[in-house]
């Protein structure tokens, strides 16, 4: 399959380094200030070789990838709010073309779910997005194979930085600006971590399954309209206010506290909660993982890498098999 | 899609009941006496209330079932070692009629799965068996859904049976036969045991595991008869001779002691081993857990139910949705 990679950070890169094993092409491949195309396949290496050297990857325009020949696009652009733009455009602009969307950025399917889908109605493209939530983890995959209509809830720990936050404070008992300055110094953290320590990258996450659960029983794009839950609509607390005394009283008591989301067909809850010291919940350092409760099979839980540029490349390629 | 189910146990009689909500209709219901067969759809709450008050729950001969008008055959009958009949001749029969074929029976694909991939290449038909390998666990699903390719290994503890037996030696300082007594009083034991604790029920569950693997790597049917695995090749070793003492001195360290089965493209292994008390593998009760080692992905930890009807029904039934 001819791939065009939108995105050129840790997940874009992977995806275009790893296409080729998965048996794809990269055609086209864009950062935010150039873009290398060919019809035929891209040199991936010596495009990146370029863009670590301080040079600009390819030698057009950004814009040039989405106009290129491929079968899916790999939308990787970062995550933005509100109109998701400029990643619904691509992802408008490869749909109005037949393509395939094969989305890495979380932006369209958690503001603009009901559009994304009425976009993908008209299309002979389809849309699919697992690397959008849990990074390896199978959530979309699981809950579309057991059948969302039976899935009643789907919570978890999905945000890796806030957990290594929660970790190191209980394990070392420091407070958060203590831990946080040296979740930075690691690379664990971003310079700007409130996406992460409010919650709001857990809560899209959770917004996206709500939308799945959602949808399920929706017989028409109209009703999908009627209930679509946007990041607007979630519930959402993060962890900065989180004492490290907290954390320790939570010990005595066998517990400890992690960033919970949660969404059901009532919505999306995200915020620090109690729990079990040795339960299902407590996954330790960036570790995410993900509870399904299912009406037949029961609760599932599903443990993994809830970030980094291959695990979730691997959700990427995942979805282009899909597409086969 | 028109479901033939054969085998009224625990599994089949909770798809044939479930089915309907998923959508589809049962044309054919039989267990190892009777069968009832309607090409419109059977009344399966009466068929299998007069098989609850000890009469024959329907009319025809069993094999009347195989000769139904029917989409996909459920296969549900219990799992037999070596030539894995009469399962597999279920399975030919409807792969011959270009019918698909779905297998909670483990027989088939532990003990003759180049055979089973031999009829299916000749068939408009194709063969699931996600139901086979840990319940409600979507382990099958997942494995190919990553790419088995790309799975270097999958273990877990996947015997609930032993599972059970094993968590209540070391909760209860109680010795083996003592637990076994219990577990068979609750119903969570067999009367003979000894599928589940000899390790052959977690051996089969690998073997198939390994079977995918391998499948993987090879470029034709001829391939895989070279490298398939059945239970003979598996090294097997069960849980009868663990002393209570080694579960004790297991808990001085932090450990306990699981029935770990591991599938790799080198082979099968089975037996006791030490994990962390509080670590991943350390489930307890009837619960299951499957890990699996992704080159990209990293691990993944899937646990869930591993048995039941309801919970292995909707791995039947999941697969009954990759077939539409």
């Amino acid at each position: 399959m001819k791939l065009a990679v939108l995105g050129a950070g840790a997940v874009g890169r992977s995806v275009a380094e790893l296409a080729g094993e998965y048996g794809h092409e990269v055609t086209a491949l864009a950062d935010s200030s150039s873009a290398v195309v060919d019809a035929d396949e891209v040199d991936v290496d010596a495009a990146l070789a370029r863009k670590d050297a301080g040079d600009p990857l390819g030698d057009v325009e950004p814009g040039e990838a989405l106009a290129a020949e491929y079968d899916a696009l790999v939308e990787a652009t970062p995550t933005t709010l509100g109109d998701a733009e400029p990643g619904f455009s691509h992802l408008r602009t490869a749909l109005e073309r037949d393509r395939h969307v094969v989305l890495a950025n979380k932006g369209p399917v958690a503001e603009r779910y009901a559009d994304v889908r009425e976009l993908e109605a008209a299309s002979d493209g389809d849309v699919y997005f697992e690397a959008t939530v849990g990074g390896a983890i199978p959530v979309c995959a699981t809950v579309d194979d057991l059948g969302a209509k039976h899935v009643s809830a789907v919570r978890g720990v999905l945000n890796g930085t806030a957990n290594f936050v929660l970790s190191r404070m209980a394990a070392e008992g420091l407070d958060y600006d203590h831990v946080l300055a040296e979740a930075q110094d690691l690379g664990v953290a971003e310079a700007d971590p409130s996406f992460d320590v409010e919650g709001t990258d857990a809560a899209l996450k959770c917004v996206i399954i709500a939308n799945v659960l959602r949808e399920a029983d929706c017989e028409s794009l109209a009703d999908l309209r009627e209930v679509e839950v946007t990041l607007a609509d979630a519930e959402v607390d993060g962890i900065k206010h989180v004492p490290g005394s907290a954390l320790e009283l939570a010990a005595e008591d066998g517990r400890t506290v992690r960033l919970v989301g949660e969404a059901t067909r009532e919505g999306v809850r995200v915020g620090p909660r109690l729990v079990p010291e040795h339960g299902t919940l407590a996954v330790t350092g960036t570790r995410n993982i993900v509870e399904i409760d299912h009406e037949y099979a029961g609760g599932l839980a599903i443990s993994g890498r809830g970030a980094g540029g291959e695990e979730t490349a691997s959700a990427v390629l995942a979805d282009v098999a899909r597409l086969e």
